[in-house]
C-alpha cells in the first residue's frame, strides 16, 4: 500500500452499504424496499415520446417544471420545493447545508442505516438517540438531541416500519432549536404525512422519493419541501445540474398518474396486511408497519439462520447485524404472488 | 427574516451561478459550452428501446457494465474508473474525499468558476494560482500549491480555452505531494490527453464528461480515472446510487458510437478553427483554443457592451465580470450556420 490521500476521517470509515443487487440467475428481491409493479404505464409512453435530441442541452437547474407539478399536486407553492438526485442527494444536501465539520447531527436509533454514514462523511459529531422499547419517540428526544443543528427522522421510519404520532412530531418541530428533517420516503404507504408541517415550521423539512411509491427506484428522483429560507440556502449546496432531463420528464410524467399511484399503494398495503396476519398466525412477532416492508422475527430460529436459507433459495431479505434489531428480518412488500413463496418458504424453514 | 438555520460560512456565500439557460423565444445558445449537434442517432434508438419497466430497481451502485464499457474503449481497468451524476458530481466528491474542513485547495486563476464555490462549501482554504500573463501553468505551481491536499485544473483550461504543456503536467504530477485532479471535461476537442497519467502515478485522477463532446449535457454523466486506492476513497463519498439507470445504458451506447463522436468533434474543431480566424481577421484577439469554446477580445468595444448587445439580439454567449478575463466573452462554438449569425452580428456591433 502507498500513501492514502483521503482525509484521515475517511480513511477511517468503511461507507453506507447498500442492500444486494443480484442478477443473473433467477431471484424474488423483498431485500431494498423497491415497488414489485411497474412504473406508470404513461412512463412507458413518455419514454417512447422523450425528447432525447434535446439532451444535448442542459437541463433546468432547480427542475422548475417538474417543481411546478409538485406545487399544484401538493397544494404547496413551487419556492417551497427543491429536488435532487434521489431523496439521499438531499440527505447529503442537508449534512452539508446545516451541519458544519465538528457540529452535532441527531437521529434516532434504530434507523436508516444511512444516516450515520452521512454524518462521518461531514465530519459531524453523531448524536443518535435511542427509541422506546416498542420503536416509539423517547419523550426526552430535544433534551437528547441537544445543541445537534440538524435532527433528522424517518416517518415512517425504517427498518422497523412505524410512524410516530403526529402530535408528538409537531412538538418536536416547536421545540427544538435546529432544523427537523422529516424522511418520508415511505410516507405514500402510511395513512397520514407531515407535508402540511412546512407551511407551519420554518425550520422544517419534508422530504420525498419517487423510489418506493412511484416505482422509479432507478430514476433517482426525489423532492423535499421546505420554508423558502431553508431552500434559498439548500440550493448552494447542491449541484447546479443534479436533475437530468429524463427523470424531470419523467417524474412529471408519473406524478401525474395519481391514479395509478393509488391502485399501485392499495395493493401493496392490502398485501401487507395479509402477509402481516399470517406471519403473526405463525407466531411471528411483526411491527405494525405503514410503509412498504415488515419488520418480523420469526417464532422458532435465529432472523439470522432464517435470512441465509431464504437467501439460498433465492428468496432475498434484509437482515441487519445491528443492536435491537438482530432478531428480525425485513422484508419488502412484494406481489401477492411473491408474498406466497416467502410465506411458503418460512412455513418450511422458521419450525 | 427569520432566524438562518443554515451554517454560518454557507450564510455568507452565494453559490455558484450557472450559465442562462433562456427558453420561449428564438435564441442561438452559445453560452454554457454545449454541442449543437444532438446526440448519436443509436442514442435515440436506444431511447425507444429503454426498458422502462426496469426502472421499480435501483441502479448497479458502481455502474459497472458502463464502467466496463468505459474500460473497454479507453484501455485502463475498469477499477480504475469511478463515475458520477455529471463530472461536477465528481469534483464535489473530490473536495470531500481529500480536503477537510480548514484544509487547503488549489486552483488556477482564470479557471472554472466552480472551483472556488466547491471549496466554500468544504470549508476549504481557497489557494488559488495565478496562470502566466498567456494563461499558461507558472513554473512554480507546487510552491504555491503549497500543503493544498488537492489541486484541480482544467485541461483544456476553461474559460481560456488553451492546454497547458504535457511535460509542465508530468512535473506537476511527480513534484505535487498532494491529489492532482485534471480536469478533463473539453479533452475530446483537444490534440492529447492525460488519460495515461493514472496509470503512472498513485495520486492522479482525470475526469471526463457526456455533458461536452457526446452532446449528453442533459443525461448528467461523467466518470473519472485514477488508481484504484483514491477510487476505493471516492466511492465512500459518493451517493450509493449516484448514476440512474437510463444514464447508465444511455452512456454505454453514445460511448459504442465512437465513429459518431470523432465526426461531432471534427466538425466542432473545423468550425473553431474557422471563427477563430474570421474574428482575428476582425483585429479581435482570440487565444488558442483546443476546446469547443473561444475566449475573444472584441478589436473596438468593451467585452460587457458587446455582450450584452449580441444578447438583445438573441445571440446568449457567456461573460464573465472576473479580473483578467472581463475583456473577453466567451463563445460556444456551434453550427456553422450558427457562427455565421455571430459573426455577421458582431461584424456590425464591433466598429
Amino acid at each position: 500500500m502507498g500513501k492514502n490521500f483521503a482525509r484521515k476521517d475517511i480513511q477511517a470509515i468503511g461507507g453506507y452499504t447498500p442492500g444486494e443487487q443480484i442478477t443473473g440467475r433467477r431471484i424474488i428481491k423483498l431485500n431494498t424496499n423497491e415497488n414489485p409493479y411497474p412504473p406508470s404505464p404513461k412512463v412507458g409512453e413518455a419514454v417512447k415520446a422523450f425528447g432525447w435530441e434535446s439532451l444535448c442541452l442542459y437541463p433546468e437547474p432547480t427542475a422548475l417544471p417538474l417543481r411546478e407539478t409538485i406545487s399544484r399536486i401538493f397544494g404547496i407553492p413551487q419556492d417551497y420545493v427543491v429536488c435532487g438526485n434521489g431523496s439521499d442527494d438531499l440527505l447529503t444536501i442537508a449534512l452539508r447545508t446545516f451541519v458544519g465539520a465538528g457540529e452535532a447531527f441527531a437521529y434516532p436509533e434504530p434507523s436508516y442505516s444511512l444516516y450515520p454514514v452521512l454524518a462521518d462523511l461531514q465530519a459531524a459529531v453523531k448524536r443518535p438517540f435511542q427509541l422506546t422499547a416498542d420503536f416509539g419517540l423517547p419523550e426526552d428526544v430535544v433534551a437528547q438531541a441537544g445543541d445537534a443543528k440538524l435532527l433528522i427522522l424517518a416517518r415512517p421510519n425504517a427498518p422497523t416500519g412505524n410512524v410516530f404520532p403526529m402530535a408528538q412530531i409537531r412538538k418536536l418541530c416547536q421545540e427544538f432549536p435546529g432544523v427537523v428533517w422529516i424522511d418520508e420516503a415511505y410516507a405514500d404507504f402510511s395513512d397520514d404525512n407531515c407535508v402540511s408541517l412546512v407551511r407551519e415550521f420554518p425550520n422544517v423539512v419534508v422530504s420525498r422519493t419517487f423510489s418506493k411509491s412511484y416505482s422509479l427506484a432507478g430514476l433517482r428522483l426525489g423532492f423535499a419541501f421546505a420554508d423558502p429560507g431553508l431552500v434559498y440556502e439548500m440550493n448552494k449546496l447542491k449541484d447546479s445540474y443534479n436533475t437530468d432531463r429524463f427523470a424531470q420528464f419523467i417524474g412529471q410524467v408519473a406524478l401525474e398518474d395519481q391514479e395509478y399511484l393509488k391502485a399501485n399503494v392499495a395493493k401493496i398495503r392490502a398485501t401487507r396486511e395479509a402477509a402481516s396476519a399470517t406471519l403473526r398466525a405463525r407466531g411471528w412477532e411483526v411491527l405494525p408497519s405503514q410503509s412498504n416492508f415488515l419488520l418480523a422475527k420469526p417464532a422458532h430460529r435465529p432472523a439470522a439462520e432464517i435470512f441465509r436459507e431464504l437467501r439460498e433459495r433465492g428468496l432475498l431479505v434484509r437482515y441487519f447485524s445491528l443492536p435491537r434489531v438482530d432478531q428480525y428480518i425485513r422484508i419488502t412488500i412484494g406481489t401477492d404472488e411473491q408474498m406466497a413463496e416467502f410465506l411458503d418458504a418460512v412455513a418450511e424453514l422458521d419450525r
